[in-house]
């Protein structure tokens, strides 16, 4: 992951342009994998950098620091966050915690176990906010190439094949890279999460409801789902659900006309790391959950439903997606699972 | 794997070419998965095909039979080739049952176990023969993508995570497509197979020593391994090893000088499927052993050592691939196990 340019230089960037908020501050890496960010703070003047990971691969962390003369700085704790010990307040948690579809296998549950043991008032997390966004797309290759190369095999009818086929091709979510030309409309917020106020129990289940209207007339082979995050400096949002957001378009009350498309205020001009598909690739790509039978959609037809992403009880580590999905009078439900 | 199609091609080929021995015939396709080999034979006029596989995938092609009007003629038999029974004897064994470097996951063990129970004297097997090849291979680019990435990772020095994206990247064998350019020299024979003659047994592990003479200065960064396999007509090859062979170049005897390239004699002008890096690409692609420390050679500089696959003991399924290889006074022995 390290090799994802992407990724790694937003990261860099953004503690660059934090510079102020961790020179001569504590900063604890979440899950900190080589210990690349770590250093990188470090090199901003952090007073010292408590990078954790579970993994093994603190191992190397170790040896990584030690090569570059940090071992005075930067501090390796190898445990998982709710078992390490550190004895002082943290200012800054920067942690690389985003899993596919954002909250596959993600670690932004050790973030706030960190936050809530650590952080000091005021502190600094980095990234500030996450979005996971969904939209309806086309894809008439990969259908062509999965499918309808069963209806005619080497002059033999493979028609029989078509039910398992489509098991095969579409049962479960797929990591792929589309391009924004297979995108049907405007995407919608299917959630926001707030890495300030963000709680265990919220990600147990997220559900939202959405409503799309296609801005072209071609088939819907499925929903692609993706996320960016953002580097904003502390204490700007507030911590209480009732009070006003700052964000625009929520998941209850997207609008369907394409103005959530710039998709949240952003006074600070903060760094975003965007995984969509009209942005460069980076490893996470995007999330496909394609639809067994595709649907012929008009231009501007509606497209409404709702999805719901759960922890599987069959492996806390899996995820269940149930897809809800209406259009032109016709109502269905894809479940698939992500392992 | 059907929509490989130099290999269903090839297949369909070889059926033809040897149409007059399967028309009016019995035939069994051991391992059947959709039933295409099967269909391929009735549409030759095959009296019968017994179409066995012990996956769920059966139930497809009794479907894909039945709706190309075949049902009288291929009878699809759900089970393992030692389950099911079969009470006549057969004239034509047709089996896709290569896997991975050949013998990986092969099925191979399942077409003698055919053979033995059902083949009557002089029947045909299709294909009738099957060799294993190595050669010494240079790939300075996969190398250093693996590799010299952690030299200097953003201004950081990597190093200490060396080791480990050595282990990461090069301990396991890797299937994937090289040039015939990455090949270093002619290929050495590591197993023939007869499969007219060979036995379960011999397969349990397979041995050879080997000599290369690299034909060019560059560094060796591992070995590949690739197969091809020939449709020869029946009863050409004589059953006792010590009877003249048709080959040239057993493992033996290997030339240095490249008269293995074109590796047998082929009075017939047998059908070949081949994997070889120089031959159009299948999804058997090419297996790849690479060494942890590239080794640099001379022009004409000496290759040598032994190669030796054996069924894991951890799991029937593995297979442990012990390589010694010495080059310039140094000698090396790597250890990998492919699952």
């Amino acid at each position: 992951m390290i090799k994802d340019r992407v990724r790694t230089e937003t990261y860099k960037a953004a503690i660059t342009q934090h510079q102020n908020s961790i020179a001569g501050k504590v900063v604890v890496d979440v899950g900190c994998g080589t210990g690349i960010l770590s250093i990188f703070c470090a090199q901003v003047g952090a007073k010292r950098v408590y990078a954790v990971d579970a993994s093994e691969i603190a191992i190397q962390a170790s040896a990584v620091v030690k090569a570059n003369n940090l071992s005075d700085t930067v501090i390796v704790l190898h445990g998982r966050v709710e078992d390490v010990e550190i004895d002082e307040g943290v200012d800054v948690i920067i942690s690389e915690w985003m899993g596919y579809m954002l909250l596959y296998e993600s670690m932004l549950e050790s973030v706030i176990t960190a936050r809530d043991r650590w952080l000091k008032p005021g502190g600094l997390i980095l990234p500030s906010s996450a979005t996971l966004y969904m939209a309806p797309v086309t894809h008439t290759d990969r259908y062509r190439d999965s499918i309808d190369f069963w209806r005619n095999v080497y002059g033999i009818d493979m028609s029989a094949m078509l039910a398992l086929a489509k098991q095969c091709a579409f049962e479960e979510p797929s990591v792929e890279t589309i391009s924004g030309e297979n995108v049907l409309t405007w995407p919608h917020v299917v959630k926001q999460v707030d890495c300030y106020a963000v709680t265990i129990d919220e990600l147990k289940s997220v559900a939202t409801r959405y409503r799309f209207k296609s801005m072209m007339r071609a088939p819907l082979h499925g929903f692609a789902f993706w996320f960016d995050v953002e580097f904003n400096g502390p204490a700007i949002f507030p911590t209480s659900t009732d009070s006003p957001s700052l964000f625009i378009g929520s998941s209850s009350n997207n609008p369907v006309d394409g103005s959530q498309r710039k998709k949240r205020s952003n006074p600070n001009e903060a760094l975003v790391l965007s995984t969509a598909p009209e942005d460069p690739p980076t490893h996470w790509q995007q999330t496909l959950i394609y639809l067994y039978e595709p649907v012929d959609l008009e231009q501007d037809q509606l497209i409404e439903g709702s999805v719901t992403l759960s922890q599987s009880k069959e492996n806390p580590r899996f995820m269940n997606i149930r897809l809800e999905y209406a259009a032109g009078g016709r109502a269905f439900v894809k479940e698939s699972v992500m392992r």
